[in-house]
């Protein structure tokens, strides 16, 4: 490992022994602080912005360069839970074996350490051929709620040719993923209520029974028995893969079986099992993310029914124009009394994959890797359309720093200290390589011609 | 107040001290010892069984007088909840304004002890021309679930021709109330499991949802649009009301306004509103208690979808008979995969209204109140039925000592000590009539020919 990798590391390990996590005001402060003081050491440009408990910071260098790219991720932290489960305390940064443990360390902090590094490396070798940007927030595990306004009055540090989104992968096998796109999403809460109180279940023989009512309105979006949709204009609204998503589709390979070992499902759904992969990434869904009513243990007739549809959109489709189909469906079929109350939802987006930032990506990855694959899109959502809507600047997501058994979000996060030090590799080469590309003005050989496997 | 019902209400005062609840073992323990000693005090024979943790207490005076009546009841009470939510506390047994306040007073400790001061009272005056049997379980609350085995197990001493139930009640009037029946209950809960764990809703393009699923089945068992049931059979399988029912029914009112702002309801159900009282009484109710799919929080594609439909059932029906109603109805409309599992029911039980012990109890309210309703069937559910299973008796609830204002099972349990006097006094009158009725050969003018509203 040499000195500079070394100094990565540690830095990573400090900031992940600090537990920002919302209920850590004080630390919360602290890691943002902490990454400020890097980017300010390495020669940035720093801003803070946002709410005073979880401030975004917002970073540049090279203003002048003639192509700059954005690096967005995110510092905030979910809490450990039982922190019995960890089998290393979750904010001890403990290595052993090469692997680093702690909460955050692969959601999300690793992803900016490595970058950083990587234009660490080029500024020390006196050769930053581009303008750099970061954006570093403090709320994408509460759904990143001030992040629009943050991006709209921070255009003039902000705005870049392209750039990369948080997040990344390897596949199960651990070949490292580049994503291009992900979709959006919408949280949709349908609410009965026939009276503000549960009664005594005796009393159904006279009075109405939310459930029934809330049963009927979602049968008559969704065909539970054969899993269709009948929530007309929803899935017409998609637009298919263009040619260049179906050649690089036509490239990968979803392992069926590790699905359904990993999820616990005996079979997948009857229209995914003809092109699983492609059902995946291109095919929207309409989900019951839960059901409620009553109190769950007693005999009542309840009050309330609810149910929450989470709907993730492809491109084409809008978290609008899906708000509004539900509703125009359900008053169509006798059920404008079912209360619909919409969370605050993402838009799909999708890079093309002739972007060069792809291209570059996927040339960074194959000399590290020796191979990557490169998905058209992702079947995840998050707030990567802000970028596209606000700066004109589409994010794609490289491999980063997590593996398949990284348990973002659970017990035992952990990232593998051999991918950190890869992503810095990855990144250093992806910059030189888009610096390259662009001052040959993009002519590098397209993406369609490169394999898989090589 | 007489010198005896003085030293009865000191007694209830210090039974409802005593916190007779599962978590207090010692408590229950005392509570039932305190229960056996009063009777043994008032020379009846005292038998403890079932379990130790909540023992019932059987008892038995003048074994071989020629007609003998049972009394059941229990002194287990339910948890008092948040104790800041009593203006006296919990167990206090606090006297003031003619109000005894203390969990388990109205449910259901008054009761007990008013029955025993009116045999009390016959057995001072020299003239217990009956043979009496208690039975004081301290197992209701969580279901009365060795109650069946105690009654097999003690039929030598349980034995009799007729007997009160627990419960009673006043209308919101406050006019008092016999009960001559009530209906039978039985859980169906209905699970569809297509996952040992929730995962990420981003899934849900490729895996199933089960939540979709148990709403097809459900939609197939009632329509909601309409508030009707589709189950074939259940409806059918109800007798209606006999001819001396219906005259009971058309001595009623109910009061739909003072029922739609106690429960919150905006109105009855279509098919209650001609007859809203007839259909309380007489029609089985196919009830969604409760619905659960998801962490009720966040967008996962849920492993499994749940629901508990609760069934009150009617005479002519049985809790295995909904039951197989219910599994034949899914398996014909292809849900053969949706998972049946049923609680413990109960049946259906009903008094003849010309039963000696309901035309005994009526000619005694309408001494102590001047007006009493004679409701054929009850809406709620019990035990009740295992007397008439395994002792041939059917048991009637008398007025009882609650009022609409009791809070049974909520904060600030109470009763009015009126009405305790006011059930000492009736119980007192019904023993006599009851005894001269079986001395005349039950010669006694019908039901059929009072009124309510003397």
């Amino acid at each position: 490992m040499s000195q500079q990798t070394d100094r990565a590391l540690s830095e990573l390990i400090e900031w992940v022994k600090m537990p920002s996590h919302k209920t850590e005001p004080e630390s919360m402060r602290e890691a943002a602080h902490f990454c400020a003081r890097l980017l300010k050491e390495a020669g940035f440009t720093v801003r803070f912005v946002g709410s005073p408990e979880a401030p975004a910071i917002i970073a540049r260098i090279n203003p002048d360069a003639p192509k700059t790219l954005l690096f967005y991720s995110h510092y905030d932290v979910v809490a450990p839970g039982d922190e019995g489960a960890w089998t290393h305390p979750p904010f001890s940064g403990h290595v052993e074996d090469g692997v680093l443990h702690g909460r955050g360390s692969s959601d999300h902090k690793a992803t900016f350490i490595a970058r950083l590094e990587a234009v660490r490396r080029l500024l020390k070798s006196g050769e930053l051929p581009l303008g750099i940007a970061f954006l570093i927030e403090g709320d994408e595990e509460l759904g990143s709620r001030g992040l629009e306004q943050i991006i709209i009055d921070n255009r003039d540090m902000l705005t870049a040719s392209g750039g990369l989104y948080s997040g990344g992968a390897r596949t199960e096998t651990g070949k490292p993923v580049i994503r291009a796109g992900g979709k959006g999403q919408i949280a949709i809460h349908l609410t009965v209520q026939l009276s503000n109180r549960d009664n005594h279940s005796k009393w159904a023989a006279i009075a109405p029974n939310p459930g029934w009512r809330l049963v009927a309105a979602l049968n008559t979006l969704y065909d539970g028995d054969r899993d269709q949709l009948l929530t007309k204009g929803f899935l017409e609204s998609a637009l298919p893969p263009n040619a260049a998503d179906e050649a690089a589709l036509a490239k990968l390979n979803f392992d069926v079986d590790a699905f359904l070992k990993s999820s616990g499902h005996k079979r997948l759904r009857a229209d995914a099992q003809a092109d699983p992969l492609r059902t995946l990434l291109f095919v929207p869904t309409f989900n019951i993310a839960w059901l409620r009513s009553g109190p769950g243990s007693s005999t009542v007739l309840p009050g309330t029914a609810s149910a929450m549809l989470d709907l993730r959109l492809v491109p084409g489709q809008t978290a609008r124009g899906a708000e509004q189909t539900v509703r125009d469906h359900l008053a169509s079929h006798g059920f404008g009394d079912v209360l619909i109350e919409v969370s605050k939802g993402s838009e799909p987006e999708k890079c093309d994959l002739d972007d060069l930032v792809i291209q570059s990506l996927y040339a960074a990855a194959v000399k590290v890797h020796g191979e990557c694959d490169v998905y058209p899109m992702g079947p995840g959502s998050g707030p990567r359309y802000l970028f596209a809507r606000h700066l004109g600047c589409s994010l794609v997501q490289d491999p980063g720093c997590s593996w398949s058994g990284s348990n973002d979000h659970a017990a035992n996060e952990n990232i593998m200290i051999e991918h950190f030090q890869q992503n810095i590799d990855l990144i250093e080469a992806f910059l030189r390589d888009y610096a390259r590309r662009c001052a040959d003005g993009g002519s590098a050989p397209s993406l369609g011609g490169a394999t898989n496997n090589v």
